[in-house]
């Protein structure tokens, strides 16, 4: 990850359950292979799958010096607080990682190598401070570029935050490149860029640069591939992510989307209490993105991608079963069931539109 | 501006029109007797008002020494250019006005006091390198408080950028106070904010933390205030700043929008070459914009500004005229006519909240 092959101990203190440890669990689901513990003092001596249903009998341990044991040589800062603080107890951890001699990779908002002590110690014991979220030096505008790329551009959007978007997107990305199909992934947030070994985290990036620099990904990632899925980020029906997501949907380009929702979900996840919206109904959501997309290019809903996480087997196929009936769009749960359907579609698409191409 | 009463030459080099200087134009409308002298060796030896109808007999000069010439103490760089980066020669022009032992105010997106050489010259010169635009060190994420406050908070969006947004803000707020009604002004961009001397540059930020910027803006502007003009920013349908103008929608919660355009406007102002997207129709910019406010707190578009600079007067009451039948909304020129008929309804709508407040 990140420029070597590493043995991760994935910091989750006090929150390594499947809705509270978003990076986490995108790690260990994703690169597996290179995780050997999670910190997590509360639910220590319990395997990660015990805990998140991913991961099998990685073990979940009680700090720094227990990882340590697993032979760990990196540590990776697995929560994204909303508003991406460091909290003062994490601080002591990063230096101790640091004093161990690891690497430390985070996805936080505030800059672990902009601090003088921590950087000093990570210089000291030769150890790198990589943050994925720090915004790349580029700084373009938006002008609708992607619009006129040859790939087939998708784009993951939700009805809320921790949905599904990256997973979808990713579980998309596999599937075609499993079929032979040119695909290509664009990470737009820390968990994907871990995962992909590139992108770059849109959230942290200046409001006005945020369209071009996805753009210019975008752009990037079409120059190799037949199909490009973005990854999604927040929801346009968020009070706090919704310009995050427009930016990223204006940028794309997408001529299609995939709209995530986690099954039973209602009400949106604020930060703090105060009264939290509730969900409009799918229905809405799913004509809204189609509004919001179609203001700079019209893209419709292809699939809906249903997180059944917190369901067992029979409900979850209820649930996808429901959904679709009400929306009229196929349904898929791209970690349960997988997303056949939804990769046949895409290929479908990309293939009329080569014969369109060679019969001009 | 900002701290003192000063002598400015505000930098507008090769475009000081009344489309291309935007800042430059504002600052001359609202803080006129601070404005000593512009600079723009294409028009030098005319008059502000000659080149962009404000400013009366303020000269336009060659360059900095021309401006020297009229006791200037402070150089404005009143000029936005799109991605906000310092043209080499501008940074010769900022290096000259340190060495005559001015401040540069600034409200680029590339800092000038973050380079070395100009910040090390300020320091010996004793001036100050003022950047309006770096964003403030509180990062917090919106929660829909803005919806909330007992102030009526009206924001100002627009068809497109550069159409009269900020103007119509500041019109409405001094039309507002001109009639004694307790009104804040809420500055959200570089020129807003040298001319209301507070403020933040809101497209400088983060992605993640806009809305909750602009969230905390108005809590704090509605403590002292009855009603809260909020200055708009970007469009929902241009392709780089429509999250900007998503995240100030959501994070300021308006109850009432007012939606600014430029007549005769038929395409959207991009930054380069390539098709500009065409605009749409009014009805249907003004139907997205409330389905877009809607998506957090329900607002209608109360009235339309018109901004008809480039018409004569004639021109200009028709094109009001059928706007107003074409939407069915009150159409006003802010600048040419005044905002008259917007305050009244404002007013209107502030004493039937106190009299259902009363009643209660």
């Amino acid at each position: 990850m990140l420029g070597k092959k590493r043995r991760i101990a994935v910091m989750a203190e006090g929150s390594f359950t499947p809705l509270d440890a978003k990076t986490a669990l995108g790690v260990i689901r994703y690169r597996p292979d290179e995780v050997v513990a999670v910190i997590d003092s509360v639910r220590a001596g319990r395997t990660s799958e015990d805990c998140v249903g991913v991961g099998g009998a990685i073990p979940v341990v009680t700090g720094i010096e227990a990882a340590a044991a697993h032979d760990a040589d990196t540590l990776l800062l697995g929560l994204a607080p909303q508003g991406g603080m460091l909290p003062d107890s994490w601080r002591r951890v990063v230096a101790d990682a640091l004093m161990h001699g690891w690497d430390v990779l985070s996805g936080l908002h505030v800059f672990l190598s902009d601090d003088p002590e921590l950087a000093a110690l990570a210089e000291a014991k030769g150890c790198a401070l990589l943050d994925v979220r720090r915004p790349p030096a580029r700084r373009s505008i938006a002008a609708r570029r992607a619009a006129y790329v040859d790939a087939l551009v998708v784009l993951t959007v939700g009805t809320d935050c921790n949905v599904g978007k990256m997973t979808t997107a990713i579980e998309l990305h596999r599937e075609l490149e499993d079929r032979g199909v040119r695909s290509a992934f664009v990470a737009t947030g820390q968990t994907g860029i871990f995962i992909a070994d590139q992108g770059a985290a849109i959230d942290a990036v200046p409001a006005d640069f945020v369209a071009g620099l996805v753009e210019h990904l975008v752009l990037e990632a079409a120059r190799d591939a037949d199909i490009v899925i973005v990854e999604g980020q927040g929801a346009i029906h968020h009070p706090a992510y919704s310009g995050v997501t427009l930016s990223l949907m204006h940028g794309a380009c997408p001529e299609v989307l995939v709209l995530c929702h986690q099954a039973g979900r209602t009400h949106v996840k604020l930060m703090d209490a105060g009264p939290a919206p509730k969900l409009r109904s799918l229905t809405e959501i799913l004509r809204d993105n189609e509004r919001a997309a179609g203001w700079i290019r019209p893209a419709p809903v292809l699939a809906l991608a249903l997180n059944t996480m917190l369901l067992d087997e029979l409900e979850a196929r209820r649930a996808i079963e429901t959904t679709q009936k009400l929306t009229g769009v196929p349904t898929v749960d791209p970690v349960r069931f997988g997303v056949e359907a939804v990769a046949t579609e895409l290929q479908r698409r990309l293939d009329e539109r080569k014969r369109r191409a060679s019969n001009e």
